[in-house]
């Protein structure tokens, strides 16, 4: 652990997204199954720092361009989840709350964390954290943070000790 | 066919949504997949005529309540789909528009129409209709459209000759 | 109609392939949801006919290759669906059966028919017929189905008068 | 840390399943999805200790039921994933080889580990470990792990140091 980095930043913003759940998202237990919440965080990450550059087609301009603003050939791949279930996710028809923030920042990798709120009675359901690569198919390597992400990034950087 | 419902309500509005898509609505192919626009239809249902009663939680009260005004132990069931790809449905960060109405209305069953647009050029990319009937779990048999929910979809009803 | 065509080949076999559920196909309804059915139609022509070309790397050939053998930059599209859901598919451990059959061959499109069987009781659930096209993204228009495929489909090809 | 639990049982079997893939697994970055990764997941729970009591119905009896063998009104949640994607999965239309075994057995949860490995090449592509509890609806309580499913779980219980 880079001690220079090993701070928590209390000033920092989290950004904050309402996802949408779908009816379609709960699973025989009538609860929202625990692979659809796994699929709310890839929405969580796309409303906060864009969806995958050069997939689908152009539609509003997210603020904190990150994964939407990455060189042709570059994918962001994920490299680690690891999620908490804390109280089950009801279905409702209203967006569940996300809270995204960045918890690290490496050379090559970032790692962005999460927790899901039920968008009626706000309860804590779910505490994640990705960790997210990006890899260049041409040279198939991984490539840098840039230093635009790096930057954008560490608005939202919250590092635990 | 019933003539006496054999008419075009010309007047009648449709229900126009908004649906959100998911960045993994997409396949290999790098459009929405074709099973993933049949569960963008189930979404234009429950925003527009409610989600299916006791499944989820309460969130905000749809306006034409249909799905969601069942009593216990009803199940709202699709019968049948018709699905027509006219053109790919690209994936946009904005919500695809989809307008909904109500193309027949049985003794004991009712059929959506859809048509859904992309969300930034309003291209048309899908027809649809969906035929439902409310199958009671208790008496194992369908139970008929109440009299309620008819004067509520007949405010959408366009039969087409 | 070309009635050429319009004839029954009572001796035309059916394909039948055996497609396994997974409990996340089911929904708070507690059955198999409507969307995951048009899922299992996909893996059952995936089966049946190939996965599509030029997607995700070789597993076993399959005997009837159909959409795993088309040139590069040729996509097997969806044109339309038809779903006939007779009776609730419940989830399972073990495969639901489906077959499959060619009911039309068009100059650039092709029609598959389908029934899909309980596993266990081999009681039909669902009907279903789905209309394919071969598009061309070089030149953006659509491709003839080739003679060889012709050939291939023609032996399970059933047209119902 | 329990140190008489802390010993690896090098003799202990791992539970190797295929889990098939299906091809709308892929995203548009032409792999298997990271979220349709956990749900492989499910299914190699699934296929190794049972699906989830009273949901669905019978298929084949599992040898080690653990997850199809809870009370009425007990529910098998997840509690905890964690997931690293060591390489990305290909889709191919051959299963993924999974390996399941138990790394942990609580008072009233237990931990299952995995490894996904390429169907083809055999390569690593997926370690994850998963934690469930079982919840009691009608007490609204964790319910302890039963004597039988203890015994049953520990035939598979690999402990790292």
């Amino acid at each position: 652990m880079d001690l220079t980095r090993n701070v928590v930043f209390v000033s920092a913003q989290k950004i904050v997204v309402q996802v949408p759940l779908r009816w379609g998202d709960m699973d025989a237990y009538r609860h929202v199954n625990n692979v659809e919440v796994v699929r709310l965080l890839e929405e969580a990450r796309v409303r906060a720092f864009g969806p995958p550059a050069h997939t689908g087609l152009p539609g509003v301009q997210v603020e904190h361009a990150v994964f939407s603003d990455v060189p042709e050939g570059v994918q962001s791949l994920v490299v680690e989840h690891q999620v908490k279930y804390i109280s089950p996710l009801n279905y409702r028809n209203v967006p569940c709350t996300v809270e995204v923030w960045v918890s690290a920042i490496k050379g090559a990798s970032i790692a962005l964390s999460y927790q899901i709120f039920d968008g009626v009675d706000g309860g804590l359901c779910v505490k994640a954290r990705t960790t997210l690569a990006f890899f260049d198919e041409g040279t198939g390597r991984l490539t840098r943070v840039s230093p635009e992400h790096r930057s954008t990034l560490e608005r939202y950087l919250i590092v635990s000790s």
